[in-house]
């Protein structure tokens, strides 16, 4: 299918063709194309100045018209053994390649979509009450978090400082957060924004969202529980929300598209899929702390759609810009080990993870690596990659 | 003090000197400064490419020198006659001109720090428990809004839909708000970003934020109420946030300064400003419903500065950008005329304002105008005006 000498199983195939921007050492950051084992230099392959920007936000303004060109474009380039003297030159190993921030974030939110997920952290924070809030089943909640501190797979993940305080304790105390956690999540890029005043329909997603990438959202529980009563979580997460270098174009992801899970009550009509073309998505999450698989989140039971997501986010007017980044919330499976966060994996620290050397974990430790990817059903019969994202757990400064 | 023919109680007088992007009809936007009647056009004044932009950010990241002395060029420019010949060509008429939005905003962030606002709000939301919150006196309470949907005074106010479900239904239904609100609120622009890991301790305050603008938080309390518990606010405050046009530099606002409140309870080492330099400011600001004055908020009561908001906000380790956006929440004071929103103002509907025309109003109906001003004691004696923020309300699409 292509004349690259590509790995059987390589997850980047020519049916993936994931965006990012990357450098090599003396060279400006731009974008390419990961394909196998290389990184195809869009900037000098294509000679569009869009590609040389340092970010994806120019090209994906460009809509969704120019994605599918230049999406035609690549494969027949890959695919193809006539165009190989113009693209060889522009393959630069992956290996020897910086990656990025692949996007200029605009407004960054984040759901809270997994069923599994919600119902585990209302059992944790909220015993005396129903697991899902009153609201859960109609809307799919979310709320903003900080655009400014969304970083690239890699970016050293150093443990916050703040307020917590206790039940036993009388006062609030300060210092290094003690319950450092992780969210495994799945993201979407916005690349064609939309007017104030115009809310986008369930069936507008993919005139707007250009593709997927793998969020963490790193949380630090105790300084959330303290703050988050009444308006959100705020210095819980904002220190560090990393992003996978790879954004996946939704074209990619034509054969994992599934329904998502039956409704338990009926819909408001902006947000019911029921007749609409399904957008959930049979992407499998792996989630390993430090090389060690300790959950394999399933994203295809998310009750609330990204498309949904959208719908929600627009319905009030608001507009969308291009870089904007949604994420799904964790992704929990009902299995104990589909579970995306300690905090449910461990049931609060109550139920420890013992890792293969033997060692415990509650929450992170100082020098703990939590990567996290993903796999889904690629055009060509196999699986493709979603890529990872990393970091490695420094000490509070 | 300066050769410019102003008005005795200008509110825009030398001493004032605030900053905005204006465009005149077939002219790009640009930097000006308003004096008097007036816009100074700093591109056209300066030659400096900085303020031709169509925004302040690329100004504002220069630094606190960079304000300083452009500050004592333009006081030279304005006081000393034989300036004249070279400034009188780069008055424009305000009448004449177009204001932007000022500022690129990066991320937003609204507070909740007003005591009386938050008692006010625990007694109507949450009518069985304490009126503030258990953290309340410990920390500034925040969240992220949506930066995209920042606008300009003046951007219209389109009534927004949304879900919404009244304690007596068994289901949300969706339509237009039927409590549409606004919020009288202070906001603090940052000039100078921060390293990602490096907090901004109470005193790097002016090493960061340039100026002050008026916000108002327009808000749907039916659509908020529904959604907001357990991640906060989101499309109950995503649809708009207005701002005022002219962004006034903290230099103009030294005989503003004052204490806070005195603190209820001990403060933590990062936000206890007992022996700092005070950072509360005496703002008065006024609130007029379709022109009649409604309430005199007292900016110099809240409880949390925002030197203290951004030490919270950064604490954990999160960066700023310029551009970032914070605003004090709604400023309310101890009397019933000083309460900045209307579901405050008529407690939650119960007691209805009458207004002079005879007509009473609950929430906003549609075609009302809101308009937020405010003064300040300026350095020349008298006070400076912060302009006003001012929105109509649309109907429902």
């Amino acid at each position: 299918m292509t004349w690259l000498d590509l790995p059987e199983d390589a997850g980047f195939g020519p049916d993936n063709l994931p965006y990012g921007v990357f450098s090599t050492p003396g060279t400006p950051p731009r974008t390419g194309v990961a394909i196998g084992g290389h990184v195809l230099d869009l900037a000098a392959a294509t000679g569009d100045g869009v590609h040389a920007t340092g970010s994806l936000n120019a090209f994906l303004a460009r809509g969704p018209r120019a994605w599918a060109d230049l999406r035609e474009q690549l494969t027949a380039w890959l695919t193809d053994e006539q165009h190989r003297g113009r693209v060889d030159p522009h393959l630069v190993p992956r290996a020897e390649v910086r990656l990025h921030l692949p996007v200029e974030v605009a407004d960054y939110v984040d759901f809270y979509s997994s069923r599994h997920h919600a119902e585990n952290l209302g059992r944790l924070f909220r015993p005396d009450s129903e697991p899902l809030p009153p609201n859960w089943e109609h809307l799919p909640i979310g709320y903003h978090g900080r655009a400014g501190t969304v970083a690239v797979s890699g970016t050293p993940v150093v443990r916050p400082n703040g307020q917590r305080r206790a039940p036993t304790d009388d006062a609030p105390t300060f210092g290094p957060s003690q319950r450092l956690d992780v969210e495994a999540e799945v993201g979407f890029v916005v690349g064609v924004g939309s007017q104030l005043g115009t809310p986008v329909p369930l069936g507008g997603f993919a005139e707007h969202v250009f593709g997927v990438c793998l969020v963490d959202d790193w949380s630090a529980r105790d300084i959330q529980s303290w703050e988050y009563v009444p308006l959100g979580p705020f210095l819980g997460k904002s220190f560090l929300t990393s992003v996978s270098p790879w954004v996946v174009p939704l074209a990619a992801l034509e054969a994992a598209r599934v329904r998502p899970p039956a409704r338990r009550v009926p819909l408001l009509p902006y947000l019911d899929d029921t007749d609409a073309e399904p957008w959930g998505l049979d992407v499998r999450i792996e989630v390993r702390l430090n090389g060690e698989l300790v959950s394999c989140p399933p994203f295809d039971l998310v009750y609330w759609t990204p498309a949904q997501q959208l719908a929600h986010t627009t319905v009030n007017g608001a507009r969308l810009r291009t870089g904007d980044l949604f994420a799904s919330g964790t992704v929990s499976g009902p299995a104990a080990d589909q579970r995306g966060s300690l905090i449910e994996l461990t049931w609060n620290g109550q139920e420890p993870l013992t890792l293969a050397d033997g060692t415990v974990r509650t929450f992170l430790e100082d020098g703990d690596v939590v990567t996290i990817s993903a796999t889904a059903p690629g055009t060509g019969g196999g699986r493709i990659s979603l890529g990872e994202v990393t970091g490695r757990v420094e000490p509070a400064p």
